[in-house]
């Protein structure tokens, strides 16, 4: 066991790295968005997971105006340190699309197909 | 249903996306790497997971040298268009490290503790 500084991670040059998002218990990735070490710092002291949007410039608490909340139930590190998989309890739809996931989207022999959302 | 072209994704100003590697059956999740155009054509061509690796700047067959092969048996995308989930069959291990995942750092309460590996 160490002490965790969100420093120590590798950033790309935009000072970000990816952090998907997985329901904890079913184990459903919601989606992808982008951290940088304060939104990781953030997310770690709050237990709501904050990411920084580059369409804002500025930092995304989930579900604060949505109410789709994601809580933190663990942070895991990739082995190179450069992405973090957030193991999530999401309220309702992570996606803006209402739907729980981001990934409804399916290409199976070179055909798309859209996956309904889920109940 | 409409034909797939990779194209049609959303690469960053490096032409990479990333591709998030899921186990289909179990949910885990195991990797993120990055892909080209090229990369996800490749990847549905032939059914076996093929990244673009940003070290070595070379097409990279996962599992080419070390066995550790992912056969894809589904693709989807996000709503956004410019990230990749593969839902894969992932023989042995998945991380270099010879774990299954490369997501094996777990950060709980300010403190790291690297996960054992799995049986």
């Amino acid at each position: 066991m160490e002490n965790f500084d969100p420093a120590t991670l590798k950033f790309d040059d935009r000072g970000l790295l990816p952090a998907i998002a997985q329901q904890h218990d079913t184990g459903e990735v919601l989606m992808l968005a982008w951290m940088n070490a304060e939104a990781v710092a953030k997310t770690l002291e709050t237990g709501r997971v904050t990411y920084w949007s580059r369409s804002r410039a500025s930092f995304w608490i989930k579900g604060e105006t949505s109410g789709h909340t994601q809580k933190l139930v663990d942070m895991r590190i990739d082995c190179d340190r450069d992405c973090i998989l957030v193991m999530v309890d999401q309220e309702g739809a992570a996606c803006h699309t209402n739907r729980r996931s981001c990934f409804y989207t399916s290409v199976t022999d070179g055909e798309v197909e859209l996956l309904k959302p889920m109940a």
